[in-house]
């Protein structure tokens, strides 16, 4: 036995037990020849004090920092004066015998130095030894552990899907392993278990859900991995009102079991109306600030730019705040919409009682009037913009309040909502046609699609969840009509021919008997993220990778062999 | 809502009351003008009637199996000549009103029906309809779930390890996945997270498990898979003692979960045993036939081809049974041995209380002291064979043992064990050198290395679980001593070059403070394939592979773009 205790276990009602510790040096001090270590492990730290009479002293001084040892001895009430408020603050360990496990060479850094990411990404074992990663991965455990429990309690089976799977670029681009055994084809590592989450339903499996990694070959945005972990739950015979009490349910248990209150229910939020209100499909509410239509105060408006834009057909929304406001500081913000197609911002501030802004001398009576209409009271700002076209308006101006918001207000607590009713296809410049905005498999408005009413406007029985401004998880009801599915894949561009190709499988299986279902995922990284009140999902990962996707402990991907290759039946591509 | 029930819910207490149910058409008969339909979900199937006069009647003709269907009616107690033993066997539904929510064209089978592995992997929903399928992954999800369950409760962390790792070609042929991002670079999918969790345990994270996937390209024997799941564990502080009895209490436990008592305590049998007395590292010791050493019977033997064998060093082994034996089964066995390198086979049997073999007359007396010695009765029959290498002997012999052992014994329950004290090398022929028998990170006997015994006499700290005659788990204690870690890659023919070019991060790790650790690693397939009584691993798994890699639901792996090719920098070579 190395241990009788952990270092975060001894207390007062264990003074006088003889005990046994096991862990890394995390401090090591000398006050008048009397030697104090901390010793740590996960579970704490606890003192132990090495008196000079002490058979374990001889060896303390070569004893330093991040060494593994073993201290046997007895625990004592520490000194009045000595008492810390730590868990373990009352006691501390009189050594009778130390043995160094393990010698520590000067590390690059101490657990918890405020060094580089890089520098904690190649050393992680020393970065988790910080005990505040440490709770990050146990707050990660305990969010995972929990789900599983309230799913099985639920009677969802967990059940793996296959991780070599079929390419089908529908969506981002897959990571491709190549086949040896069938040379020149490929695995595609699954970018989410959709089609075989589908399959299980059509299989009877009635309520699937699996806590399963997803990968991804994006270009790497800042808080994105190229493997990512998915709660991924699908259900069969339900409607959208099931599955949003269950996922909703889900969240809020887990979010319980790492002492976190989420509202007892999630407010919903048809996408039109975030959009409206806060430029966002994912908003945050909690800095206020929602964006108001204008347009009406300023349909007489003598202020040419913005008279052309309503002449044009065009709009004036804006959201009032409490910032300091001032010419350079509206400058800033009118570049910062300008990268969104916008000419720029007016703003005014109630000042001394007055309207003050650089351009109240045309727009006073405008100003005036929305002030009233708003209750602007003294240090009260208003930010507005014109825009022709209404989406653009909204994002931007959204895009504004949120800067405005993380600049200016620290908000507290969770703001937790659902988002629903999302258009069921968007416009995508790059391909130049409409893509499911959610995925091909969800179920359109049969009403929508069967209007004729225009593409852009079917609305789709999909859903996303929103925590703290951020999108955690998304799902939808999904097609379970070969019918409509192969209407869907038309409607998207492809062929006769492409969707045997890569949907073949699977328009097959609608064939024989298919219950209807849905579900959703929701991306475990971020929930543990949010969570831990971290500030990126790095942190809530063992070992992440760099944006470049390199892996800076293993110098992930690296060569590989001629041989390796020459099995695989590839090379390399000058 | 589509559902007030599932079709496995009903009983005799639910009479009279109003339902509605949602399920598959298992059957659907006439009797009489009354249809029939019998209807199934995952939970169970129950009978709904519908009368004549039903106002669901009409609809009745148009329903054929596999089709989804929803029922509304009222529960009613079955006349007494209609009860079934099935647990909705005392009930039926009337139907009032039944909507059909997803016609079923023909099936190229129905669920449960004697097809192929392939049909059934092609169309592995309409398996999955089989309630067989569907309890062996209810079984699945069970021992996963509380594996899990049993774990955290023992302070475990589930801790996700990297999918896209480094490439380390030592043990089995890695997957392969180019990197798009680092032009030319590979990662591999990991073969098990070894030195993750090590690193782990570095990493001060003490207790950590993962039920994970891991990965092998390997040409695929009858029951493997490319891709397989581990329950995996790693602990600090530990001896194999504590690993062992943490391992053996998972084990049992998840087992009785799901109905299963294994054995309170499991032997412990060092290799060398199991070898003399199986033949085999992973014994089944339910057919009984222990291999004896029969060589003093023989030291003074006049038959010549046992006598050279004797007089070359060599041994004499065999075992006793209770089969039909004759000249023609004997000419099998001794065929089947050939196979190991042996000349063949002697047997004896006791018919009529004689002694009575082919070779009788040259090895009477030999026989007849055997025949006291293992107190022989009428119909016994001892099979033994001669070698000059015991190895050879014993793993012949064992896999004769075997063999006899399933083509003529049924045998029933559990047998668990540990097989303990691995040699720490095994040569390679292929490589023409020593190669880790477990792995390299295992901790061997310092007193054997230290000692200067041959290369093969050095024992591991190693250990497998072995029930049922399949190895269902594996592991050590680890090298925490960068020095010992140097000294086994020198063992197993690494240069110094070759050690920091493949573990060089891992090496560096040992630098700073490592606590003594091990662990261990078990097969989920395997462990639920015996728990589920189940012919196949493929059984337990959703989505299986065929032998050549295939999955032959969505004719995966299959070839890509070249634009795809192109991104990541490979081409086919042709």
């Amino acid at each position: 036995m190395y241990r009788s205790h952990t270092c975060g276990e001894l207390r007062l009602r264990d003074e006088g037990k003889q005990v046994k510790l096991a862990g890394w040096v995390d401090r090591i001090r000398d006050l008048g020849g009397v030697k104090f270590i901390v010793l740590r492990d996960r579970y704490g730290k606890t003192q132990v004090v090495v008196n000079p009479d002490s058979p374990a002293y001889s060896i303390v001084n070569s004893i330093s920092r991040e060494d593994v040892i073993n201290v046997e001895g007895t625990v004592r009430a520490r000194p009045k004066e000595a008492v810390t408020s730590d868990p373990t603050g009352e006691i501390e360990v009189l050594a009778e015998k130390i043995e160094i496990l393990s010698k520590s060479e000067l590390p690059p850094f101490y657990p918890g130095d405020d060094v580089s990411e890089e520098m904690r990404l190649k050393y992680r074992y020393l970065d988790l030894r910080n005990p505040k990663m440490a709770n990050n991965l146990i707050i990660r455990h305990k969010m995972a552990f929990h789900a599983r429990e309230f799913l099985t309690n639920q009677g969802f089976l967990e059940i793996e899907t296959p991780y070599l799977t079929k390419s089908t670029p529908e969506g981002a681009r897959d990571f491709l392993v190549p086949s040896r055994l069938k040379k020149w084809n490929f695995y595609a590592l699954p970018q989410s278990p959709q089609l075989f989450k589908q399959i299980l339903m059509i299989g009877g499996m009635d309520r699937y859900f699996q806590i399963v990694r997803c990968f991804r070959d994006e270009d790497l945005r800042a808080d994105r991995q190229p493997e990512f972990t998915q709660i991924d739950i699908e259900m069969s015979f339900v409607h959208m009102e099931d599955v949003l009490e269950l996922a909703e349910n889900l969240i809020r248990y887990i979010y319980s079991k790492v002492g976190i209150q989420l509202p007892e229910k999630f407010d919903r939020i048809p996408y039109e109306e975030a959009m409206e209100k806060y430029g966002s499909d994912k908003p945050d509410r909690r800095y206020g600030m929602e964006l108001q239509d204008l347009t009406n105060y300023f349909t007489n408006t003598q202020f040419k730019i913005v008279a052309d834009v309503l002449n044009n057909g065009g709009f004036v929304k804006g959201f009032k705040t409490n910032i300091p406001m001032s010419r350079k500081i509206a400058d800033e913000y009118s570049e910062f919409v300008k990268a969104f197609g916008l000419g720029g911002v007016l703003w005014f501030k109630i000042e001394n009682g007055q309207i003050t802004s650089t351009t109240a001398k045309y727009l006073e009576k405008e100003y005036t009037e929305i002030s009233k209409a708003f209750e602007m009271k003294e240090g009260d700002v208003l930010i507005l913009a014109a825009h022709s076209n209404r989406e653009r308006l909204n994002e931007a101006l959204g895009a504004l309040r949120l800067k405005i918001g993380k600049e200016h207000f620290k908000v507290e607590g969770y703001d937790a909502m659902w988002i629903i009713d999302f258009p069921f296809l968007e416009w995508s410049e790059e391909e130049n046609r409409f893509v499911a905005r959610h995925h091909p498999f969800t179920m359109p408005y049969v009403e929508d699609l069967e209007s004729g009413v225009e593409l852009s406007k079917i609305r789709a029985h999909a859903y996303d969840m929103v925590i703290n401004g951020f999108e955690v998880g998304g799902g939808s009801i999904r097609i379970h009509r070969k019918d409509i599915q192969e209407k869907v894949f038309d409607i998207i561009g492809l062929t006769k021919e492409e969707m045997e190709e890569k949907f073949g499988f699977f328009l097959e299986a609608l064939k024989y008997g298919v219950p209807p279902h849905g579900g959703i995922a929701f991306g475990l990284d971020r929930l543990v993220t949010i969570a831990a009140g971290a500030d990126s999902i790095r942190e809530v990962i063992a070992f992440p990778k760099t944006s470049s996707g390199t892996c800076l402990l293993t110098n992930a991907p690296s060569p590989v062999s001629q041989r390796q290759l020459d099995e695989l039946g590839i090379s390399l591509k000058q």
